[in-house]
């Protein structure tokens, strides 16, 4: 089906329901909307529909349901698998929340707030600061996406290990049905016991279930002393001991364990022209570090300082560099946040997103890096990532002097040796991105049938149409 | 249907499945299943059974389903809302987890540990402190209650405010489904974005759509230093700034945070021979406060000084004891854990277990006072618990020299005027017990009607033929 051919009295219906602002049919101002960040997926949509109320999105769903056209929706539109993308041939409509945009309260006494699913990231994060309280939810695309997509996706990003994931900082949703009904459990309650919990469905769906139209969200004490540092190891088994000796020895409040490889780094300082080697000598490993703390400001510099004697007695590490500024502390920030783009400056590269059991990665870093080696004499494995979430981005680098496209056409190769490994594991094949179109067939090679079909029957149970974001994370 | 009438080839079925030691239709030994602890619920069944592996218990689920003879899971039978007690007419099959019981394996490194369902908490949690770890989940009935229990009604205890209810305890869990078959979903994983969180679904579902048999749990460091106080207030407006101040001042370190009330304290005063009141005056509100480190001891002290100095300085609190010693900060906490059985020294009570926003709990405490006084002069509230999660033990003593018969009779009565409060407030009326028989239809009353069909329709996608636990959290 194509623009021609989607019935015009629905669009005219629909266009009614949003009103003038809310909807366009025009080509040029949809095509931002189809096609997601790395360009992998493209969609067709012969209209988008800004709705700007909960009342409208129930109207748009109602009337697309008894027409049994499908919905996608789309947030800010960062996600990377191509789950907030529209279907090729455009037989979907677009539907954006961005419009949907309010805070519609802050209760600091309750240590909540309640946002409605298209208030940018940023922007929650920044209320939430003018009440004196943390939403913890960080990532490098926060200053676009949406709280309905970070939710729909569950996402991850750089306060996981503290705070947990996107699923963890919710108390209450309210969500549009694939009826058009509006399910109301904007529930602001640490405590409830009164049967299924529902609002676990719809977080981390990816759209497929009916669309997050707001959820209550839970903040926390903003912390009063941060404290950075960047230390060299020798191995890689190592890595374990130090992150349990941090977190002990610092009360538990080891906010960042990330994990940066030579390699990588070389890479960055290639790549950053002001960037320095915060350590005199070369080290096949390091670990960006990060305590934070909400008492009073002056504990945490002594605890990182004993933690690092620690480990030095111990043999765990080489050496290490404290931030003694924060601008120190943003400058070693940034070359951990830079390792993906320069990796660029050594040619093409082949991305995954992983997690295994935090005491499997040295193991799981030994073996993928000898089987992608073996695969490709010359491939240059830059794996780095969130070490206390089990999460490694297990990027490869193509061979010098290889061509880029001969390299890229291998990716799927690459990918089913990687992600066979971390099977192996007990891993993941999408720690933080999601199935979405790129891994919806994929992970049937990867998952248990049995909870692939219970996955189906929760699609059937809640979308029986198959309306809601359909050809995304599972088919029904 | 009763003994005589259930398939005796079933039973036979059943008893080669789970071998000798594993069966009884012996009415004596069966007895202590059949009713739950505060005696609200009886039930029958011709059969106990107590496989020892998930592979029985698989077995046993796929006689059953083609018997189409519904099977009641039970763990250490001290739920308190009658979901593990079997119906009256003894139509389904008792299945007792106690003999499933092993640790399957300890990971320190990851975290992390797999247990079976049989399991009892306080065994869970000196096998974490073994593995110098902390498996946080804490409650009254520890000594018996098993982890299949806890994770089939996501309960709460006293470690809710830092570490979260069962719920956000779990990473994994292997379940044996309606028709038998076993979900293997015992990942170790932190990070896992590939497809509806289905291990949700059966945690707090009270064995409705399944059996859990095992589960990955997490683990956390211990605490390294404890600190309890015992602070009076005059007003209970302060008590939510008080708890906000300690929160911060502390820098998050609050792990209990119980309000105690001035006739609370002179019941247990009364009940318990040595027990003393810890403040030289009286007060109308007492919190119990215990602030937790992980942090080298020493710290946590001079920080708890300095808050309750702060708090009294912005006249937030009236007077306050630090407990010196360990068996000093006992013998405070047994002042609280005595308040519900120390209700008895004032003749019947009627007990309520509910929840509301935390900004809410002192506008909600005047207003529910309030209405029950208005309803029978003379009764007395005695309110007390969990401030930081919300969750209050809403209970009444009868008005003194009435006939205990006569209040008791009331019962539902004051359950209508409190929980109907409580829903003005956005509140729960089971925080943190459940649905099971008691409230199953009461719960109707003040859930969306939207979400009882949601729970239908999960409940008929997982449990078409309604053989699990079947009249229990909700009818399909």
């Amino acid at each position: 089906m194509t623009l021609a051919t989607m019935d015009p009295a629905l669009l005219d219906r629909l266009g009614a329901i949003v009103g003038p602002k809310g909807w366009t049919t025009d080509p040029a101002e949809i095509a931002p909307h189809l096609v997601e960040r790395r360009g992998l997926f493209h969609g067709a949509t012969p209209m988008l529909l800004q709705p700007a109320s909960t009342a409208e999105v129930a109207a748009v769903l109602r009337a697309c349901a008894e027409a049994r056209v499908p919905v996608v929706p789309q947030g800010g539109n960062t996600g990377l698998v191509g789950g907030q993308t529209p279907p090729e041939d455009g037989h979907a409509i677009l539907l954006s929340l961005s419009r949907l945009n309010r805070i519609r309260a802050v209760d600091a006494d309750n240590d909540t707030m309640t946002v409605e699913a298209g208030c940018v990231l940023a922007e929650a994060q920044r209320v939430a600061a003018e009440a004196r309280r943390l939403f913890p939810l960080s990532l490098a695309a926060e200053g676009s996406a949406q709280i309905g997509g970070v939710l729909s996706t569950n996402a991850g990003g750089t306060a996981v290990l503290r705070y947990g994931t996107a699923r963890e900082l919710v108390l209450g949703l309210e969500v549009v049905l694939a009826d058009g009904r509006v399910w109301n459990g904007l529930r602001r309650l640490r405590k409830d016991n009164t049967g299924y919990d529902v609002k676990q469905l719809f977080l981390g769906a990816e759209g497929t279930l009916g669309v997050i139209t707001a959820a209550v969200l839970r903040l926390f004490p903003r912390p009063r002393e941060v404290q950075t540092a960047f230390i060299a190891l020798t191995e890689i088994d190592d890595v374990i001991d130090l992150f349990h000796l941090m977190r002990h020895l610092s009360g538990d409040q080891v906010t960042a364990f990330e994990l940066v490889p030579r390699l990588g780094l070389e890479f960055v300082l290639r790549h950053l022209p002001d960037a320095a080697d915060p350590l005199p000598e070369a080290a096949p490993w390091y670990v960006l570090v990060e305590l934070s703390s909400g008492q009073p400001p002056g504990s945490l510099r002594p605890a990182l300082e004993d933690a690092l004697a620690e480990a030095a007695g111990r043999g765990l590490i080489k050496d290490a560099a404290i931030a003694a500024s924060e601008s120190q502390s943003r400058a070693l920030w940034s070359l951990r946040e830079s390792l993906s783009e320069a990796q660029a400056v050594a040619g093409a590269s082949i991305k995954h997103d992983i997690a295994v059991p935090v005491s499997e990665i040295p193991a799981f870093l030994r073996r993928a890096s000898a089987a992608v080696r073996a695969a490709l004499p010359g491939v240059r494995p830059v794996p780095f990532g969130h070490i206390g979430d089990g999460n490694i981005h297990f990027n490869l680098s193509q061979p010098a002097g290889m061509n880029p496209q001969v390299f890229l056409s291998q990716w799927s190769r690459f990918s089913r040796i990687v992600h066979d490994i971390v099977a192996e594991f007990g891993g993941s094949i999408s720690a933080e991105h999601g199935l979405g179109q790129l891994k919806r067939d994929e992970i049937r090679r990867y998952k248990d049938p049995i909870e692939i079909e219970l996955m189906q029957r929760i699609k059937r149970a809640l979308d029986p149409d198959n309306l809601m974001n359909p050809g995304k994370l599972v088919l029904p």
